[in-house]
């Protein structure tokens, strides 16, 4: 019989894509919809990178090493060294986005049926890749009303069993805009350390911090040397999502040896994005400044427009460039369809990713959703709008 | 404790990568190495392409579609109804690189333990890509002596159990160069349908048959509309190895939304090589032709001059652009590692994939080494002289 294995059966649509097809039919019908769901900056990749494009040096797209070029290693570990953080190009394996280094970590530390814990909510696609990998998620619930802080250690300690690999984080948060502080990351660190797990952090948003603080990787606790596994991509760093650059970081030899079997059976990441990121890092002028001063007005536009509409609820985000919002209505979900197939405000709408999506707690983030401000501010101001006439007249929303 | 999965402990070393740091050590000491190892063609990739990249007409490097964008699906089906099958976008998901395709498909169709029945030799990253899913590879073993032609279809129906999900043939053949007839490709049709399970396909070789016999694609009996699934690629088609362009095509609609989950969780595959990829196809010219001419004579030249050379035993590929041939040595890989380390030719030497990776029955190709011809005629006709003068200085060559 043609089967469909568990997992395929088992594997949650990513809520940042799964509505991508009422959205299409929205626009078939001429509607505009602003893409709130999902983290596709508007902004321009790097001038280095455009210009590298016309001057690629080959005439044959090749293969490059499986662990990715030494020039785009190099370049990686430069960065990491200019940011306090001592590496070499042995610690890092290019991978084809952050996704890829994210299918290898869950694939190269769990058994089918161990356990890794996250802090919900938490970026949706760790359930895909748990997934393909037969591992669980154990959630530790975060709480909207407190910014999703990191919840008690106590909390992430009492999940601890013999099953449990690591504990996974994301800082900055997708979805939540949360940055862990030093003193938060010590006490994960002090945790991992006692019952000897990974301790495995996503820092794709590390650059887009829009508080005093200084972000602290994972990676700057010599501790750690075995336990930290980080997961790196130029994706939305560089605005260059559609690369699929990125890298797994560590320097547990033992994990590398691994991780480059991984590599090795798959050959080669995208030669021509390895040589645009690597033109990027080699060429990053103002590039993070200008980003950040960006993303900061449009964060302070969108909060604030967010804030003035009755009935949500939105926290302040430090860092990264999502909102995890709360809305006043029966299902996000539901509603989030709703704006896509019966709803345009002068023939526009809204795309939203329903929050439930970033939870593995059934029931969990069913009046959430998460809204990214990769949009010009214009945009947000417009988006914003149309959220607040769509809430008021959404048959489902709640009225106090 | 930090632990590394049972998989991740079983995963096979690629035979194409792993003797990589011998190479580079043996570049550092100033030696030059010829690359047969792996099917990375030294022929440039197509003109369109090169001028496409100087024309890349977004400032933003973005995520597509998760399945691909519209243009690049709607190029592959044109390109298969050029071949005589009918096929819409629908029936593709863009993949990075047949790779991805292949991982895909393994983590649908097989819970753990479950079987996949491969001719062997096989392409060797079949290993990894079945072992990172808890698949076991069931091989039937081909036979050099009859250049690898399909085995007797009752040695296939032997292995058919309960666990059985598909028969997974490369056709042309990587590492083989075997082109299945139509009679052999009837008689796998009938086993599946018989037993109903998936027969999947790579046919990234597809444009490349050097005898006056045509190709026949899985997808071409409709009666194996549920049954039949293809791995596509530009790697090879176009010299594209390192763009990662690829895809998985079939026209099961169950198995289209289940392999959606996986191509969502990862967001998408990469924007410019889907546009590079669709530039390629839709400007093909005589591509095809010329390569092919190419490919031809590089053939002739590498297998008249391994058939030259005592001892060896080389079939005369009909297709792809690999010999899987025999050496009179101990261990194929030990003298593939000592051509790197230990030998030297005026300062040449050739890198060779050893050919026991390519086959799960242990203690199999052992002799066997697979040969790419991607190199231009002059360094194919260099390659097998100082492959002829190795093998008289190797110490564990055996004369007869």
């Amino acid at each position: 019989m043609l089967i469909l294995s568990e997992k395929s059966q088992n594997m949650p649509a990513s809520p940042i894509r799964k509505l991508v097809p009422y959205a299409d039919a929205a626009k078939k019908r001429g509607t505009k919809v602003y893409h709130l769901n999902i983290g596709q900056p508007d902004i321009e990749s790097p001038k280095a990178v455009l210009e590298g494009l016309k001057n690629f040096p080959s005439n044959i797209i090749s293969y490059t090493h499986s662990e990715g070029t030494l020039e785009y290693r190099q370049a990686l570990a430069d960065y990491f060294t200019n940011r306090g953080i001592d590496l070499t190009p042995e610690n890092f394996i290019a991978t084809l986005g952050g996704s890829e280094a994210l299918l290898f970590i869950f694939g190269i530390i769990g058994n089918p049926g161990d356990e890794i814990i996250i802090p919900e909510p938490f970026y949706a696609n760790y359930n895909g890749f748990t997934c393909e990998n037969d591992v669980n998620i154990v959630p530790v619930p975060s709480s909207i009303e407190n910014n999703f802080a990191l919840p008690a250690i106590e909390e992430f300690a009492k999940k601890i069993t013999d099953k449990t690999r690591a504990i996974l984080i994301c800082n900055p948060g997708n979805p939540t805009g949360y940055v862990y502080s030093k003193e938060e990351l010590n006490q994960l660190k002090d945790l991992v350390l006692e019952h000897d797990i990974y301790l495995i952090a996503d820092e794709v948003y590390a650059e887009y911090l829009y508080t005093e603080e200084e972000f602290t990787s994972v990676l700057s606790f010599p501790e750690l040397k075995d336990n930290a596994i980080v997961i790196d991509s130029e994706s939305k760093r560089f605005s260059l999502c559609g690369a699929r650059s990125g890298a797994l970081i560590t320097r547990n030899e033992k994990f590398l040896k691994a991780a480059m079997l991984y590599a090795q059976a798959r050959l080669s990441p995208v030669e021509i994005s390895q040589y645009i990121a690597t033109l990027a890092h080699r060429n990053v002028g103002t590039y993070f400044e200008d980003c950040r001063t960006e993303y900061l007005k449009r964060r302070n536009t969108l909060v604030a427009g967010l804030q003035q509409i009755p009935g949500v609820v939105c926290p302040n985000p430090k860092g990264a460039f999502y909102c995890m919002i709360q809305l006043p209505v029966d299902s996000a979900e539901k509603f989030a369809i709703w704006l896509l197939e019966s709803f345009s405000s002068n023939g526009e709408t809204v795309m939203l990713a329903p929050g439930a999506g970033f939870y593995s707690t059934p029931n969990s983030g069913i009046q959430e959703v998460r809204l990214a401000y990769v949009l010009k501010e214009e945009d947000l101001v417009r988006s914003v709008e149309i959220l607040k006439e769509a809430l008021e007249q959404y048959p489902g929303t709640i009225r106090s």
